[in-house]
């Protein structure tokens, strides 16, 4: 702290943390919280939180920005698009994907998608890699390597033709990721089963976007969850079951836990705020392709439950996996594309999120009391900074953390607007939701970077951050 | 009947069925049931079963018998000794498999097994198929016609390189079975778990034969079955779960059946008589070979949960999965060959049991009061012939079936002694075990084929059953 | 048999037992099931029963039948009209109770209902006590006579202001039923719990008779359902939970089954054919009241789980609790009394149904494709005569067995009328049910006893029986 | 914040919350936590707590002081003992009872309990009520009133002659407890199956104490536990189930837990650090007396499910349950009195552990790696103050928080003794256990009152602590 004081005092705010919540004035110093205090004078830069929430910055554990696609459609978001969106969400953090192309090297794929972020980052970043090809030399050599430079979690998928692995490929991967301490993502769904049941449709000819939703049957994500858990109990390793969308793979993770297996578990937005009856569209038509990802929301039974599995901890984390297509693409790169008209398995799988993700969960959660202001904090920046090696640099407001901060007011109330976002989409799922309570200010490191509704940082400065060993720091839990 | 009344006439003895017991006389002509009454009068032959037990014939629906093996090891029974061994052991109808190999089409399989089975017949046969290249044409194709002929139910593998169906063949077999009314009999072990297990055992020089039982973990067991039940729940098809070992692939048969999912449920005498540690041998020799079969036996816990499942109903039929490796089989034939003594992993999997299925299960059961006289008639007879379709002609005591009738003595107590078995094999693994209750004389169609211990029918007569549509004859339960 | 042949023969039905079908010729002498044969000769009496089914005599184990109410209402069926009914509805035996008021001894119980039933029985009779009052002299001195001398089954409840039995008592009973190898009947409802909702919905003026089925809590029965199981445990005795009601109670008997629990279970025609709406009558009126029995009937979501309960074997017998009331009787007899138009409380508890109780079930169940036709005669014949001491006498057709049979036309179609039953009350509950499936004669101890819809019996002959321990004979499963 | 600085500063520990780590200065004024900085200058007082944790000051929720037995035994703590023991033991708030006698007014009971407590406290204390006599005018009356003061919770017993609560009662007094807005803690043990069970050991002459643990069964603990579910599931309303000791009573809860019902939970140091053998003593003597308390310490399993449910949030808080009884007394006041050598059932229940709780919870959970320090701070401080409308006064290190703070030093390795405790009774049930991580200075409303092993604070200052409305604060969870 300078003689002159703190460079920055945060008054009169309500400081929530994980377990906590008090009113107090923060200081902030050289981009790091020096000062939680009844009074703080001074200040270079002095804000007035009354009536405000001061938060934890958002991390967003589960973003796609800028990848590839194979297929001629292309990612609605860059780094920086993708970026402004998230700190317009009230997110300093965000934890996007460096994908391995099959015959790729890892080392290769980092340094690709280094190169795609590069000076375009506006909030800060740290890359989950994302595993299609491990070989021996892969899991060998590049990944110890690259776990102790600081890339310590990898996400494998269990379906998609050109990224799913078979069982041989997971259980190579646990155990890598049980020798390197590292921690391992998985997107559980059947791939066979979903490739057999998207014929079945087609078969029928049931190909509108809703059959999406049916080919990607739950039985296949409850299925694909108990093989990754049985998989990581042989191994003997922690695993996360991301983006899980329903009550029957949650059913499979809560007897696993049981059982005392460490076995992580995320959910997202769209699990919680759209059905499997919104890929309907009106009447069976296109329009339903807005809706579409994977695993795809399922009914009401289902956001029961995942309601519940935030409230009782079933859920460690809430990410968006914000995953942006175009709907109305130019030249065959959006979801409305003529291939996709053909077949819902055409239809790009992803929506955007990362700046709807915070107002929906505190909308529909804490203000509508189904979950605390506390637990809010912990799935949604707490959590995330533990289980991935971020914590205590971010993920809490407490003395020495990054000062990153999100200024929120409980009571503002407004609709979810496209118009209004920072996203590169064209489309928002979740345009004309009413939502009470929206981030008003989003401080990253010290320096206000979004606020009124506006981008307030003239250049991107997010930085890329390394991490430690997942458990070696602490789980959520 | 002949105007001098019935070819055979049994009095006295105690009839059981899968319900009831009673005391009367039974009449068989033509190799029928004719007549159950008070007080049945002449007769051609006359058999006095006081103080025996009158059962129906057993039916062993799990037998491997003569199948090729690719590494030089040869099954020590073929269709003469191993029917001779059934029959011996108190059954009348034995299934063993018509084994498709891979390129092979089935109806070759189905004439090939027929070539091996000819004339060599000592008790009733009838060919379940086992699938290993789930091509178009064979599904499409060869499996309707064979169908629509009498083999009406195939058996899958999740395990073992030559046989292993992929979850894409698996679905395509299910389907094709829902469509055709057949019966699916899965082998659940899911084979990249274990053949991780087996390189980490290998890994650490844990090669004895002991380790099989390690390298197939029960977790991977379980795996294999919530998956089989998750694509038959999606494809909308009932199977059967054979050979299940313990209790954790029983808990996922529980749940599926509470939700109402027609899942069919095998056990055999080794998950009732052996446990792993019978494969340690006298310190981790050799001698644990005699005990490989897969899945392994467990251990106790598991022993106790199979038995709460055969009483309550878990398990619909008890079948022996004799599958009969020679232990000093000459030049490699056997289990102890060169190759095996260097890794578990080559050590035949199989044990010999058609002969000592009943013996057991009687013994341990209903001696020691665990489980009915009628439950024992259930599953090993009534049961089995319900499942597969060959109701009512077999597998009951009733006006107008087979006189398939085995004459049990429930006092009889004596060990199990290879010398007295009429296996093939050259050891039983049963060896010493003492047994009360034992068949006295096996009757097929109405003809003594064995009395006294030994087969005293001269020649091999048994016929080869075509089959109904499982699921149109009717359910055990 | 005479020289001139049996009694009765009937020829050519289709003879049904819990686990086998076939057709062929019965022939009964003295009374007893003589023969089954492919053809049988001559009979004094003689039968075509071509295309229909020869079952054994319904067995209804749980029937209340001139029970003495405390509060001027009076059960509509006497030991007369009550066994007509049973007779008309394919019934050969009817378990009723012997109720001891409190301060009564077990022998007076006894003695008085045997003075009621004296001389009217038309079916078979065997009763069960009602234990209301378990002094020491009650379970130390009367209780162990009278099971030896063949009253071996009590009921007790643990709810109704005049019968309950608190913790201790019921302990009591259960370890004097342990002691003696009786067998308890268990009534789970929880008695505090239903006191405090109705003290709950009187107050909110909640009157009608539809609040009887809110009052009656699922919960409450599931809890008290818990208990029993729980004291079970502790004593270490076996049980049978009686008219279980929905999933509730039903999740808590399999979990205690599948820890190897001997809970036994039963349900009944009203939670299959009716839901609780049926108690709102015509907008909320009194003629709900027609449907008010404890425990009241669910939702559907129960009616399909005890469906598959009935499939799956947690259900081992299916009977009627016939417990019949006027809906207009005469000076407050009957439920429309003036009392009860105030509340619900005072409605009497129970509904007419030993007539229907097979034909609902053969409907419902068998014509339907529900349950098979062995599972029927198992649920409602075979497995009461065994849980309850009457097998082998009883619930088989078998030789030596008594010639209770019914005759049942499986393509019969009719709906069921009031104006065609022969009980007492004045109303059915299934009113107008459309019902394929009837019994068209019952035939007690070889006698036909009804017929073509009328009792053809000049006089009522059943006799009352005594019975071994139950848990000598054999379990149902 | 004086001119001169604040009151007290400790410089250089990891303040631990029950969410968060991180190593700062804290300041205290006025007896508040008024500043959390990186560095903080001046402070009339200051601590060096370099290498130590800063933990806010433990809650034990359960605490039995100075109750009056009927029995002629004695606590063997009163208010002055009982709280010097607790802040020995790192604790800065107890939560003892106020019994109310059958017959006595609540308002007496409370009146008589802070007569007992006045000037008596070295800690902070808050009664809860224990309801023996549920009176319309105790529930409808005096309970209103006792809640809108500040006395928010209450206890009721589900055994015990002279407290337990029948059922109807218990409804009443959770009816009550959900229209005020209080909260009921409740001891969930089956009263007659427990007398059933005492009786039948002392028939067979089991009565030495070991066979404590024999007649409170986990299954009358599990049933209790069902039924008081159901109870609160049917008034709708949150009940905490007390000293939760074994895998069965956790599994109702987490049952009721996925269903979404609010039953919070809490466990003890008995159940993770004893077990039924130690009740054995010597060759079953009578030192066994010395860990009886109920529900009584049970298996290694149960021990296994403990810890499982302490680390996945199963259990919300962990407290002593210290119920102090001297085991020498003079003239019968102890367990050691003669009519206890007579029977078990007469030796008083209950062990002391409020000074030995955080150690033990700290060394077999912290420093074994069980759980984390968040987790130990949330189970031990936080969650206790927010179930009990303690917070954010207490179990916080926020600003403006009560500066009730514990120094612990988590190396400081010493085995528990007798000699070195502060408690009243003449023996600890943890003697001789080596613990690693001891608290080292206990700060009363920034006062130390406990250093170096002794009491420091020359008089009682501890306040009484009127409470919220726990449900209008916020759950644990």
């Amino acid at each position: 702290m300078s003689a002159a004081g703190p460079d920055l005092v945060i008054r009169g705010g309500t400081i929530v943390t994980a377990s906590d919540r008090f009113v107090a004035d923060l200081a902030v110093t050289d981009g790091k919280i020096t000062q939680i205090a009844r009074r703080i004078e001074g200040g270079h830069e002095q804000i007035d939180a009354t009536g405000l929430l001061v938060l934890p910055g958002g991390i967003d554990a589960h973003v796609h920005l800028a990848q590839e696609q194979g297929d001629g459609t292309v990612m609605a978001d860059d780094f920086s698009s993708g970026t402004r969106s998230a700190i317009a969400g009230g997110n300093t953090v965000v934890m996007p994907f460096a994908l391995q192309r099959r015959g790729q090297s890892l080392r290769q794929a980092v340094q690709d998608y280094h190169a795609l972020a590069e000076g375009k980052c506006w909030s800060d970043v740290s890359f989950h890699m994302i595993i299609t090809d491990p070989t021996p030399q892969v899991l060998g050599q590049e990944l110890p390597a690259l776990v102790r430079e600081g890339y310590t979690s990898f996400k494998v998928f269990m379906t998609y033709d050109d990224m799913v692995l078979n069982d041989a490929e997971l259980l190579e991967v646990f155990d890598a990721s049980r020798r390197e301490g590292a921690l391992v993502m998985v997107h559980a769904e059947g791939h066979d089963a979903i490739k057999f049941m998207t014929r079945k449709l087609e078969e029928r000819g049931q190909t509108a976007p809703y059959f999406h939703a049916e080919a990607h049957a739950q039985i296949a994500e409850r299925e694909a969850t108990h093989r990754a858990i049985s998989h990581a109990q042989l191994v003997d390793v922690p695993i996360v079951i991301v983006h899980v969308s329903g009550r029957e793979p949650m059913e499979q993770i809560q007897w696993a836990r049981r059982r005392g297996l460490r076995v992580f578990a995320e959910t997202c937005p769209q699990y919680i705020a759209l059905t499997a009856d919104d890929l309907k569209g009106l009447n069976m038509d296109f329009e339903g392709a807005k809706y579409v990802c994977s695993p795809p929301p399922r009914d009401s039974d289902s956001q029961a439950a995942i309601w519940q599995g935030l409230r009782d901890g079933t859920f460690d984390i809430f990410s968006s996996d914000h995953c942006p297509f175009y709907f109305q693409g130019e030249q065959g790169t959006g979801k409305d594309n003529a291939r996709a008209r053909t077949s819902f398995k055409w239809v790009p799988n992803g929506i955007p999120g990362v700046e709807t993700r915070l107002p929906l969960l505190f909308s529909e959660g804490v203000s509508k009391g189904r979950i605390s202001l506390e637990r809010f904090v912990a799935l949604t920046s707490t959590n995330p900074a533990k289980l991935y090696g971020l914590y205590p640099q971010k993920g809490a407001l407490v003395i020495g953390a990054d000062a990153d901060i999100t200024l929120w007011d409980p009571e503002r109330t407004a609709p979810i607007m496209q118009e209004s976002l920072h996203h590169g989409a064209d489309y928002t799922p979740f345009e004309g939701r009413m939502i009470t309570g929206w981030p008003v200010r989003t401080i990253l490191a010290g320096r206000t970077v979004f606020q009124g509704g506006e981008i307030v940082e003239p250049e991107a400065k997010g930085r890329y951050l390394l991490r430690g060993k997942p458990l070696e720091v602490m789980p959520p839990i």
